[in-house]
C-alpha cells in the first residue's frame, strides 16, 4: 500500500521530429483523443497521486485540450512550460511540484508519449523508490546492442543477458531526484536523457529495476501510432455476442475477435437464461453483436440494453439471419436510409453507433465475420446508421 | 553494382513464444499472406541473389505456403529444417548454400519476421561485406540501455551516442561467416544470437554498420503485427481521387489519406484534361475514389479503368454527390442489394472491391472522408458490394 503522497512529472514538451508530420506526437489523436491525454488520465485517477506537473511545449494548446476533455478543473494538474531538453523540462516540473508544502515523498517521472501505464507497476515503482531511492521500469532488449567506433565500425556486441531497455514510469524519492538535478552539470542537462543515471552519478543511488509489460513502449515513429491504436483498442472494446446456440457465425466471430479486443463473450438465449439474467445487470459491454431471425426482435432491444456500458463509446450491430426478402422488396432505398439515420441519432445519445446487417445469402459465415470484425475495429461512429447486406 | 553471386539465409524456425497465441509469428497473416512470405518475395526478385536457404521449423507447412503463393517452382529457394537455436539454424542454412559450387561470394543473413527490406540497403550491405568482410544494418536506440546486476539493480546507463540496435539484413563474405561458424564454441551456438559478434570474435572482422530506415524492426510481440500491417499497407495502397475541382471533400480526403497510404493523387476533370489523358495510360493505382454528380456517370467508368493496376488487390469507391433522391424512392432495398452484388462480382475478376456511397445530406464532408478512409484502410474485399449513405 502507498500511504504517502506522490507527485508526477509528465514530460511532453518534445517536438517529435522522428515521427514526421507537423503535429508533435503527444498531440496526435488516437481514437479522437490526443495521445498525451491517456497518460494524464491514468495518473489523475490514482488516489495517492496528489500533484501532476504536466510539462508541455504549448501551454495554450494543452489548456484547450484539458478543457475539451473535462479536465480544466482537475485540481491535481499543473501546467509547466517546457524547456529545450528533456532534463531541463523535468527539472522545471520538479520545481513546480516543490512549490507548496505538499509533503510529496516520492515523485514519478513519465513520458507523455507512453499511453499505457499499468497501475500495479506504478505502485511497485513507487514502493521500490521509497525503499531504494529510485526505481525504473525496464524491458528485455529486442535487438542486440552494438557499440561502434566513430566511423561506424563494430567495436563490441553487448551481452543481452545483463542489458535491458529503460522505459518509464520511473520513481524517485523527491529529495534524491531534486538533489541530483541540483548537483548535475550543464552538460548533463544538455545531452543526457536518463534520470536514473543522474541519481546514480550524483547521489550514488543504484535504482531498483522492475520489468514491465510489453505495453510500455514509447511512441517514437509514425508506425508506433498504429501500435498505440491497436494496444489501446485491445483494452477498450468489450464485446458481447448474443445469439441462439445454433448460429455458427457467432462462435466464429468470437474466435475472430478474441485476438483483437479486450474481452469478448458469447451469450446464448438472452430472453430465458437464468445465467444471463443475473449477468446482464452488469453494464460491462460497450459493443454488442445481436443475431436475430428474420427481423429485429423488439424484446431483444429491451433485454440487452441493461448490459450496455453507456459511458463508453461503442457499437451495436444487429445481424439479421435469413432476412425477410419480401420486406426488402417492398421497402424503398430512401426509407431504408432514413430509418438508419433515425436509429443512429437515437443511439448517439447513448454514445453508441449502430449498424444493421441483413443476411440473405447462405453459407457466407466468413464474409459476415470479416465484416463485423472490420466494423468493430473501426471507429464506432464511422459506419453508424448504415445498413449492410451479406 | 553487385557483379558477383550472393546467397541468402532466412532464419524462420522460431517458436514465437513472445508473441502469444498458437501460430508462430512467421506464419501470422498480414493481408492474407504469411509474414514470412514478404521477406522471401523481396529476396527472390533481386537478380544477383542466386540461392535462398529458407530455414524453417515445419517443412511441410512452408512447402504448402510456397505452393499457395506460386513459389513452389522458384529455383532459388531451398528449404532447410531448422535447429534448436538461431545460430544452429543459420549454420544449417549456410551448409545448404555451400552444397553445390555456386560461386557465392557474399551471403546475406535475415530474419523471416522482418517483412520490409529496402533493396538499396541490401545492395549497400552486400558491397560493404565484400569490402570489409561483414556488414550489418543498425538503428538508433529508442530507449536508453541499462546494465544491471544479478539482483536487478542498476549498474550503468550506456552512452546512447556510441550504441545502436543491431537489425537485419546482415551480409558476410561466405568464407568469413563459414569460418566463424566452424571455429565457434558450442556455447556460442547455444546462447548467442549475433552473427556480427561471431565474425568479430573468431575471424577478427570488424563489421561495417549501416543505418537503415525505421521499417527495419522485427515482429516480436503481438502489437508488432499491427505495426507490420500498417507499414505494409502504407507501401501497397496507391489511391487516385477523381472529381471536379469544386468538390471540397476530395481535397479533404487527399489530406486524410496522405498519412496512411503509399501515394494519393488528386485528378481533376478526367474526361477532358490533356494532363490526365497522358497520365492515365499508366496503370499505377490500385484504389480509385470517383466522385459523381447525381448518379454514376458511365463515361467515367471507361476512362478511369486505364489507370487501374489490375494485378494488385484494391478498391473502387463511387461517391455520388447530390444523389438522386427520386431514384432512391423508387428502388427497392432488395434490388439495391442485388445490383451491389452484381457489381462486386464483376470487379472481383479485376481483383477489386467496389463500394457505392450516396450523399444526400449536405455539409457532411468530414463524415464522408472518415467513411472513405476507413473503407480504404480495411481489407478491400470486406465491404465490396455494399451501398452506403451520407
Amino acid at each position: 500500500m502507498v500511504d504517502f503522497c506522490v507527485g508526477v512529472v509528465i514530460a511532453a514538451a518534445g517536438s517529435g521530429s522522428r515521427l514526421g508530420g507537423s503535429i508533435p506526437k503527444q498531440y496526435q489523436k488516437i481514437f479522437d483523443k490526443p495521445l498525451l491525454l491517456y497518460a494524464i488520465e491514468e495518473f489523475n485517477k490514482i488516489t495517492y497521486i496528489k500533484k501532476i506537473a504536466l510539462v508541455v511545449d504549448n501551454l495554450e494548446k494543452v489548456k484547450a485540450i484539458l478543457q475539451e476533455f473535462g479536465l480544466e478543473n482537475a485540481h491535481k494538474i499543473f501546467l509547466v512550460k517546457g524547456e529545450l531538453t528533456r532534463h531541463r523540462s523535468i527539472r522545471a516540473g520538479l520545481q513546480e511540484l516543490q512549490k507548496n508544502d505538499d509533503e510529496l515523498r516520492v515523485v514519478i517521472i513519465h513520458d507523455g508519449v507512453r499511453p499505457i501505464i499499468p497501475e500495479s507497476l506504478v505502485k511497485d515503482l513507487v514502493i521500490s523508490a521509497d525503499q531504494h531511492g529510485a526505481a525504473g521500469a525496464i524491458r528485455p532488449l529486442v535487438s542486440t546492442v552494438l557499440r561502434l567506433s566513430n566511423d561506424n565500425i563494430l567495436e563490441e556486441s553487448l551481452d543481452r543477458s545483463i542489458h535491458v531497455a529503460s522505459e518509464t514510469p520511473q520513481a524517485f524519492q523527491l529529495t534524491v531526484i531534486v538533489a541530483a538535478y541540483n548537483k548535475c552539470l550543464e552538460e548533463d542537462l544538455d545531452t543526457g536523457t536518463e534520470c536514473l543515471q543522474l541519481a546514480l552519478k550524483y547521489c550514488g543511488i543504484r535504482a531498483k529495476l522492475i520489468q514491465g509489460s510489453e505495453d510500455l513502449w514509447k511512441v517514437t515513429y509514425k508506425k508506433d501510432l498504429y501500435t498505440a491504436q491497436a494496444s489501446i483498442r485491445e483494452k477498450k472494446i468489450d464485446v458481447c455476442v448474443i445469439s441462439e446456440e445454433k448460429i455458427s457465425a457467432a462462435s466464429l466471430l468470437v474466435d475472430s475477435l478474441s485476438n483483437h479486443v479486450s474481452t469478448v463473450k458469447r451469450v446464448i438465449n438472452i430472453t430465458d437464461s437464468d445465467h444471463c439474467s443475473t449477468e446482464k445487470k452488469q453494464a460491462t459491454f460497450n459493443t454488442v453483436v445481436l443475431f436475430h431471425e428474420h427481423e429485429i426482435q423488439d424484446q431483444h432491444l429491451v433485454d440487452f440494453s441493461t448490459m450496455l456500458d453507456l459511458d463508453r463509446q461503442g457499437l451495436i450491430i444487429h445481424v439479421i439471419d435469413n432476412a425477410n426478402v419480401d420486406g426488402m422488396q417492398s421497402m424503398s432505398v430512401y426509407n431504408l436510409h432514413r430509418s438508419g439515420r433515425t436509429m443512429a441519432h437515437h443511439y448517439e445519445k447513448l454514445h453508441k453507433g449502430v449498424v444493421v446487417i441483413h443476411c440473405i445469402t447462405n453459407n457466407e459465415d466468413q464474409r459476415l465475420v470479416d465484416l463485423v470484425t472490420s466494423l468493430i475495429l473501426a471507429d464506432s461512429t464511422t459506419f453508424s446508421g448504415q445498413t449492410l447486406f451479406i
